[in-house]
């Protein structure tokens, strides 16, 4: 809690317009601390939200502050959590108006985090007001570290959560997952993701010698080869096929006649849910060593699949009900904190379009924003009510 | 031609390993200039011999000190001539005496370049003493550029000579030729050696969105697979099989999400004289063509022979008259400047034992110093006759 006297961030009975700006009115490139959660906080607290902050984690990849939001309903009944974040990317250059100013022009309403994601955080407050309490337990998991390691963001509110017996029943998650038109694309699981550092030691020799050297690169490059003809799948009903890169490769050798004793190299696997990140790093490792070579796994994050079921089913009719589209119910993309989430409960994310996302001159129509309030209000009502 | 009076480095009489010494005691790191080559001038000037020194070129591989001596017989007699270098790598750590102060220890002469090559030097001037004048013409083509770039070095010389009409009808190349023994091996030709520079650019992206990047590093690795994949050839008779290796391989990328949008790699190929060096070329770039890759070659030498015959007749009797050893004759190792010097005349390298060239207590055997000199007079008076 904050015991300062806040007052000016946001005007009392403020539309879901007037609370995006309010957000994006604070500076908050990753990671994200203070105004900007002093904001959120005076928006929630008339609402009769306990909210819970802390700072936490330690140089490099902190500190980062988060904030946990409950609003409790009657004894015994559901609990529906949105789960967000308010830091953004850096600006970068070029924008036709100040990224931390709010500015409309026309139906759009342009600044940094417009749809990425304060433009959602505001829209599921403003549906708060069309949720009573009595419809169930609502919650609001919203981090100052998404955009940037993460280390000490989501995954920080979750500790808290389980330390404190909090569980909710289903976790909606804010991201921009529109394409084209707000609503036509959901998405209920996500690939995981590893890096693995590989590296080959040979022997250093001349290269008129070569029977008297082991040349490293020769091994590394039958090695990637192997790799990159293994079909990992074919893809599932909800993920397309697993992939692997090979993001960089090294040796560093300047003299021509030489041939180097070390060679290394760089890959990046997205899986789906037939992997782990463990079962990839027995098979890598595996085939490197039969050709020398030592194999480093880094695991970002697992697969997961909220399999499509009665939440997507909510989602999927709500957005029908207010933008008549059929939505495309998607496993593609990149991760997000929706990795760590699953572990609490069946995660979907819904959210903006996300075209100007990570852009210069990121803008949100205001409409979506009120589509999407009342897109998000459905989906909390229908998802506190017992199947 | 220097004016200076030059009479301390070396005593008039000397025998082969006092030579020796005398070279071994002017220091000349690659590229060698100066004092060396006065001491040259010294002993060859007294034998009759007409001196040509120039400096050639400019920075970065210059300039560079080279020295022409010629001595000419009779009216239509034939032309042998000695070539070799008196720069030396440099002498490194660890030395149980100073590499530029000659040291005897029991039948060991100690000093950079007592067997690469100032003990070959010396030899063969020490041997001049046993050809007669009316042998025919005798000539020495030292370069103080053969362990560096050799931009300026024993091609410079050559084209001294074709200015000056002058054609040697045999050329030896004293470089250390042996390996366990003194005279166990010659060679008869080198292989040639081309280096080239591959790139692929491709296009930058997302890891998790593949089908809308093109990773360079995938198509560089196929690439670098179908070229180790050819047998280049079988070897020959008189040349072990051409071979390819990877030499370097980069990419830069530190991004584990990114696809690259370049990657790039270096290959060396030592080959036989069943290619070229443009062979080659034309070889890598039409694979390179397949794989989008680009391909710059830089030739460093063509791969020559001069085939086993009468001139290598000559050194193996010369060799068994005084070691009684049958001589293997190879084209093994690395390059060297018989692959300028085949231009002008057959050419055939032979020399002390290689055990210790290019390390620390570099040394010879000053027996050995004593019969390679007896060798290299069989050798010459023997060239020097009329078939
Ligand atoms: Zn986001
Ligand atoms: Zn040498």
């Amino acid at each position: 809690m904050n015991d300062m006297v806040k007052s000016e961030l946001v005007r009392p009975g403020a539309g879901v317009a007037e609370l995006a700006e309010a957000l994006i009115a604070c500076p908050s490139v990753t990671p994200a601390t203070g105004l900007v959660f002093d904001c959120l906080e005076e928006m929630l607290v008339p609402l009769g939200f306990a909210i819970h902050r802390a700072v936490v984690g330690e140089a490099p990849d902190g500190p980062v502050e988060n904030l946990f939001a409950i609003r409790t309903g009657p004894e015994g009944s559901r609990h529906f959590a949105y789960a967000g974040h308010v830091d953004v990317v850096p600006p970068g250059e070029g924008w036709s108006s100040a990224p931390f100013a709010p500015e409309r022009r026309g139906e759009l309403l342009y600044g940094r985090g417009a749809v990425d994601m304060k433009g959602s955080v505001a829209a599921f407050i403003a549906a708060l007001r069309d949720i009573p309490r009595e419809a169930g337990t609502i919650s609001l998991i919203i981090t100052g570290d998404e955009e940037g390691a993460a280390t000490f963001g989501t995954v920080k509110i979750i500790e808290h959560m389980r330390e404190a017996g909090i569980n909710p029943d289903l976790i909606l998650v804010g991201e921009p997952t529109s394409v084209n038109r707000l609503g036509d694309m959901i998405k209920v699981g996500r690939r995981g993701s590893v890096n693995m550092w590989i590296e080959v030691e040979g022997q250093q020799g001349h290269v008129a010698y070569p029977h008297l050297a082991d040349n490293p690169i020769t091994r590394l490059v039958a090695m990637l080869s192997e790799l990159k003809a293994i079909k990992l799948d074919e893809g599932t009903d909800w993920f397309q096929p697993s992939n692997l890169e090979v993001t960089d490769i090294a040796c560093g050798n300047p003299a021509t006649n030489v041939i180097p004793q070390k060679a290394s190299a760089r890959i990046s696997i997205r899986f789906n849910d037939l992997h782990t990140g463990e079962s990839l790093s027995k098979l890598v490792r595996e085939i490197g060593a039969k050709h020398g070579a030592s194999v480093r796994p880094v695991i970002s994050g697992e697969a997961f699949l909220t399999p499509p079921g009665e939440f997507s089913a909510i989602v999927v009719d709500a957005i029908r009900a207010e933008t008549g589209l059929d939505t495309e119910i998607s496993t593609s993309g990149g991760t997000s904190d929706a990795r760590f989430l699953k572990a609490l409960a069946p995660v979907i994310e819904f959210g903006l379009c996300n075209a100007t996302m990570h852009k210069k001159d990121e803008a949100v129509a205001i409409p979506d924003l009120e589509a999407l309030s009342r897109i998000y209000a459905r989906i909390a009502i229908a998802g506190l009510k017992r199947a």
